[in-house]
């Protein structure tokens, strides 16, 4: 596998994609395919993908299509699957208690070592079997376990105290639900956030394009 | 204002970036903006922001820079914030139920009328003054009440069930939380589905990098 440091930022988002659809076809019992098929899948053209995938190396053979399996496997690879990552949570108000629940983390590399949460109700308590400790105990826990990323499920407010707290102790990674834009001030910390907002506004952009503009039959009954 | 129906996805997606950003410079009074300046608060280059405006027309004046009001005023109203979309929301677990009581719906132009399950314990009540119906009542409030989008937090395996009636009803989008590819025979509505799994495995991807190589050590002992 090439190690390349100049893949660009579109080029990551699609690999997770990749790696979806995939896992999906093996399900399905899908042993091979081409990047034909697979970019009608992924609504990609089958040159995007070749170029996609020629970035991390040689996959697949002329005329023969990608072996599902292996693939997903180089995939996964890439995308760091196996290196043993582990995560904590803060913050199990209904997001945080939502994910923890019903995300599969183990399928996307990750163990899930333990939520913190400041809330008297909930600490002591367990999760789906994860436990749940005091926000104060945060910096030991991280001091004996070691700890790649840290998901942000705080209120705002909380949100920049937080990620300095988890920074400064030595995470490697903060996955971000606050919608609060994270100032981080180390290089190698990195912030993934997921803004719900964007999401929805593109849906918004989407169905507003397929609407009549606003006006527009005035405009119309005036042609 | 431009309707250019040939945008590519990648402006489309970055348009709600820029409505983000430029609300948060909004609320720290910020008047006007450097296409410059832009770019850095966001990550662009000042050339790319003014080629992904020009997609919808032109903005802002050589030499004077962005009004930061009136820029963002002009993106909210191509991101189609004041078309008056309404939103349902299916399925009030924990998810649901945090999307419901947190996030700001009509900041982003959505009018957010009631939600839908099944359990008998949440129908009949209100999640943040919001009526929960049956989901039996689904059809019949939505020939009442025009529904542009349905959010689906449902479990996986009600998924494109509920999906199917929300299209059959007439909903013009649907907000897919559920991490199902659901399958739309409608060429006039609109899937956006918020993958975790995509963000968390671009995050593993990007903190793997900065990472030695798994068996690294040995490769570099041996040269």
């Amino acid at each position: 596998m090439k190690r390349n440091a100049k893949v660009s930022t579109a080029v990551i988002r699609r690999l997770p994609r990749y790696y979806r659809h995939l896992s999906e076809l093996q399900r399905t019992g899908m042993v091979r395919i081409s990047s034909n098929a697979l970019g009608k899948s992924m609504g990609l053209t089958a040159s995007q993908i070749r170029q996609d995938l020629f970035c991390f190396g040689e996959f697949g053979q002329q005329g023969y299509g990608y072996k599902v399996d292996s693939l997903k496997e180089e995939i996964g690879e890439i995308l760091g699957i196996n290196r043993g990552h582990t995560l904590i949570v803060l913050g199990t108000g209904n997001l945080g208690r939502a994910i923890i629940q019903n995300f599969q983390f183990s399928s996307n590399g990750f163990h899930l070592l333990a939520a913190f949460d400041i809330n008297p109700g909930v600490v002591g308590t367990q999760i789906a079997g994860v436990p749940v400790y005091h926000a104060d105990e945060l910096e030991d826990f991280i001091a004996a376990h070691p700890v790649s990323v840290g998901m942000l499920t705080v209120p705002i407010m909380a949100a920049q105290t937080m990620c300095d707290r988890l920074v400064n102790a030595g995470v490697r990674g903060i996955w971000n639900f606050t919608n609060h834009e994270l100032a981080i001030r180390r290089e190698d910390v990195v912030v993934e956030s997921v803004h719900f907002s964007d999401s929805l506004l593109a849906l918004s952009y989407m169905i507003s394009q397929r609407e009549p503009a606003a006006g527009a039959e005035t405009e119309e009954e005036l042609e």
